[in-house]
């Protein structure tokens, strides 16, 4: 298979982080309230803002920055380890799949929420636009194995496609990810090793 | 290749922690100070202490456990993530390669010490004794690969193999390794996936 870039895909790692719904921030933060945008991300539309909420677990809290824009569901994305420090046994998922989801507490400056569901483990995950997953062979849904060079490198699996026309080319990783193979923030180029769609491979690199 | 125990190894998720030489500890603790041991671990002889030290950064300090008994040279065992919260640059070694590597300040219940250098990440790698070696095909610095499998699978690369007669068979992935896996710090078992010896790789599974 032939892939553009010669087949190499940014990586970029993310700490974690929630989406409010418009309700919650309401409660969290005061209604009418107006987020600060810290940084614009790399996913158009999405920012990060300055504004942190404090997340609470049955064995403890963690500092979590707010992204914008509000989401229908308020969605707390944490690494293993940061379900490990607060005591929520966190289960990997596609972002919005909330179903069979702990809730957690959030705090902010004007309330707070107990949300019933919506903790996640993002399952590792690549953006692509329309366009590119046809130069790339790729398509949505698809599950793609890749593997980030260095002298902790590492393969990692079941990742999952996600297509949209506005995606900008990257894979996702969480700092567990990341720090296993010891990666900045923004660190480095990942190669794709196999393709499966529809539970078949369907190339697989030499 | 035929591995016994279907090619599975245990894998163990070890937690930073720090080796003491005696001098050191004679400082930390004191003269004459005999540590408590909480557990015996599975490298014959080796064993966890009740005890703990703080481990200073520019940017940080952590808890560490101390492992006993006192080795020649103090050495700290960090994974990335603990490097970036102490602020300390932590370069992938060996145990007791500290050539080159960054030291910390090290604090104890009678004193604190500073280290030049023997803070590492433990490159990844595999325990097993002479006797299994044979059987499994295996020598001295040999560099494997391996699969944790789960829904969170990954292959890490660059593990060394270590030799010893008291050795008993398992795998060590720090903390971030581990996570990135979601794994347990007692957790699974992976497959060999490639075998490299002088540079040469000798065999790789399909």
């Amino acid at each position: 298979m032939h892939f553009p870039n010669d087949g190499l895909i940014p990586i970029e790692v993310s700490a974690r982080h929630v989406h409010l719904s418009q309700a919650d921030q309401d409660v969290l933060f005061g209604v009418g309230y107006q987020m600060t945008v810290k940084k614009e991300l790399s996913q158009t539309g999405l920012w990060a803002a300055e504004e942190t909420v404090i997340v609470k677990g049955p064995n403890g809290e963690l500092k979590c920055r707010v992204l914008g824009p509000c989401r229908p569901a308020t969605q707390v994305e944490f690494a293993y380890s940061d379900g490990f420090r607060t005591g929520i046994d966190v289960p990997m998922r596609e972002s919005g799949h909330h179903e069979g989801t702990p809730g957690c507490t959030i705090v902010g400056p004007k309330g707070s929420v107990e949300i019933k569901q919506g903790v996640i483990d993002p399952q590792r995950h690549l953006h692509i636009s329309d366009e590119e997953a046809k130069a790339w062979g790729l398509e949505k849904n698809d599950i793609i194995s890749f593997t980030v060079p260095g002298e902790q490198s590492a393969t990692y699996y079941n990742a999952v496609v996600r297509v949209h026309p506005t995606f900008r080319l990257n894979i996702h990783l969480d700092t567990d990810e990341g720090n296993a193979c010891s990666l900045k923030t923004f660190g480095g180029k990942a190669a794709i090793k196999s393709i499966e769609r529809g539970g078949k491979l369907i190339w697989r690199a030499e």
